[in-house]
């Protein structure tokens, strides 16, 4: 007996035991878990352990990475440990017997055109975007009347943390827009780019600005909103009377993707949506002009935004540039950003706006181009062709990111200090 | 032929097609559908139809109201029409096979410990909550640091719409809970408590106000959070090591459960929760003074809140007069809010507070307890017998209204215009 307990304290020792055998070390709960879940959690080595209860499914899988089956156990509780997680900001969903559902154990963020679960990777340089003991600036919701859509629309406003008391000053604005499938909320809640704000103006590194964080979507009646539309939304019944095509098909796919391709990502194209540029000048920005206290002119007006937002932001801007002096795209501009490397022809990319790369330089003060690593080398490439014909950008890489939020929230983190100096 | 067509116009004209049958007039989406989702809709007479995509699972069903089976079609998608729902806003769930989830249809709400999907059925008199063209106030995202518990909290303020120009103005404060299982979220996204108060002073029926929406939860390290946990947490293996008890286990039940019974809705008890009262007074009031222009004194603070933050808002109140004049309860107070209609002794219930009528009234500039009609006798026999003993206080009941958030608009729209007169 005791040669039997030697044995058995002998196997725990070396990891032997049947369950905890793949894990070393404590699993974390993910931070984006809804208060006192303890699933998904991380361990140090980035696997993450998922646990749904479903006693009587078939199949149930997490959608993450390369997609996990999960194994149900005696409780009729479902798990599985994936391999290591890149870091950073994931969203994830389930499937159950072919319902593609968010995981009830985690906050939801709006992500792919609905309310996705997510799971967060820590990142050695998370301090950079999480919440310290510095002044805060304030996130205040914003509805306005538009009178190119005809509808009530929300953004959010960052103001800087002297704002309040500051009562006489006025600040330059920043308008920053999300990407494809995602809203208005993104910025301040994947993004964190109200701590990302706070902590570098605290180090000084940053000028005090007002952030606009905008909704994308933008469609007049009667325009087609199926680009902006999320994937898998449940059709009619096939025996129901057909939708004017006016009100825009659903898509015929009754499954739920985990989001576009490549190809979509940057969707809005070259030139952007017309209409976003229209209700962006003909209301937003004088709203934010006259409800804030803004400082005038187009040295104190940045625009920026990742993938779909990124292209939209050059098509905006480029051909507004009485308006605007900085313009930055992470993830997403007008010549390149994903796996493609040809060389673009650079009297014509963009609507020619680089075709006069010294009236160019003279009116831009900063054009910035940000990516993750994984995402391939369109983006560097796009930069150097610029840089080679004369025109000056910043070229910013996030280190083993891909087409996701810690990319974006570490360009935000450069691009904002080369703001309004 | 003539005659079979004239019978199938016969059939359609009296409902006879085979789906539709049941279906009187056009089904609209709820308002709070993810954008572009056509489903859960309602019809006219409050029926909900409800489609999920999940075509491999046995059995799907609606957990709204008394719960729907829902029947799998041929392309997969189960459907199912409701009964008519009550007027006003219900979370709901769906169960497919065994996993309690959201409606990946519609934006989530947190309320029941986790994210859930909900739907609205207008009310005949939503226009008092819905956006108008009037002035509008902000709301904010303030993060404070919490001596008494030790981390980060999260409150939302409401400023009203003049508190941005009117530099020198400084305001009264409303400090407002939510009830068991929501978040300092509920009562800007499911209460809009900034479109009935704009719309309240823009109709000069309310004093401009500062609305602070914080979070009930709070705890000391050590402490156990089980009454503020989820409902249907995820349990860890049952091979795993124990939790130590200090970090409070999870419930057993591995069901994600609707919500918690009558009992446990008033949940604080009479006294509620000290370590809330211990916060406010010490972490947020004082930070609110220091950051917002407030005025100062008892005369300009009030606190109510709903359900489990109606109990709450009479422990802190009740107990500390000289910081509060005007006190609210929407279906939960400290003497009795749901089925019971027992008379409690009014020397004794809610800690003696009201043993001395003429020091109360004195004091207490409005003391307010709302209820819908549909919860039972309890608020208004409570009422009664505060006024029998000589207690002044008002009384409010939501016409045809449960235990959920049109109770809870309906009464602050008639609280709100009590205050600081």
């Amino acid at each position: 007996m005791k040669g039997v307990l030697a044995t058995i304290g002998a196997l725990a020792a070396l990891g032997g035991h049947p369950v905890w055998a793949q894990s070393t070390g404590e699993c974390v709960p993910s931070a984006l878990n809804i208060p006192e879940a303890k699933y998904p959690c991380l361990y140090a080595d980035h696997r993450a352990l998922f646990r749904v209860v479903a006693p009587d499914a078939q199949k149930v899988r997490v959608r993450i990475g390369p997609g996990f089956d999960m194994i149900k156990g005696p409780d009729g509780i479902w798990s599985v440990t994936t391999t290591p997680l890149v870091v950073g900001f994931h969203y994830y969903s389930l499937q159950i017997d072919g319902a593609v559902i968010a995981d009830p154990s985690t906050q939801t963020y709006f992500g792919s055109g609905w309310q996705n679960s997510a799971i967060e990777v820590r990142a050695d340089d998370a301090a950079f975007y999480e919440h310290r003991e510095v002044p805060h600036g304030r996130v205040s919701q914003q509805l306005y009347h538009s009178k190119v859509t005809g509808q009530w629309r929300r953004a959010f406003v960052y103001t800087p943390p002297d704002y309040d008391s500051a009562t006489r000053k006025s600040y330059p604005v920043l308008y920053l827009l999300h990407g494809w499938g995602e809203d208005e909320t993104g910025w301040y809640r994947q993004g964190h780019v109200d701590d990302i704000l706070d902590n570098l103006i605290a180090a000084k590194k940053a000028t005090p600005m007002i952030v606009v964080m905008d909704n994308l979507n933008a469609v007049k009646p009667g325009e087609s909103a199926a680009l902006f539309a999320a994937r898998g939304l449940v059709p009619p019944p096939s025996d129901a009377p057909p939708v004017p095509p006016s009100r825009g098909a659903p898509p015929a796919a009754a499954g739920r993707g985990a989001g576009p391709g490549a190809a979509d990502r940057g969707a809005g194209g070259p030139l952007g949506r017309p209409t976003y540029t229209e209700m962006m000048l003909t209301d937003l920005v004088p709203m934010i002009e006259r409800t804030y206290r803004v400082r005038p002119g187009r040295e104190n007006r940045a625009m920026a935004g990742l993938s779909m937002g990124g292209a939209q932001t050059f098509a905006t801007a480029l051909t507004n540039l009485d308006k605007f002096a900085y313009i930055g795209g992470f993830s997403g501009n007008c010549g390149g950003f994903g796996r493609g490397n040809e060389a673009p022809d650079m009297k014509t990319v963009c609507g020619g706006a680089f075709a006069d790369p010294t009236a160019f330089n003279a009116k831009v003060k900063v054009l910035f181009l940000g990516i993750g690593s994984a995402e391939g080398p369109g983006t560097r490439s796009f930069s150097e062709t610029l840089t080679n014909t004369g025109v000056r950008n910043v070229y910013f890489e996030s280190s083993g990111t891909a087409h996701e939020w810690l990319t974006w929230r570490r360009a935000f983190n450069d691009f904002a200090p080369r703001l309004f100096k």
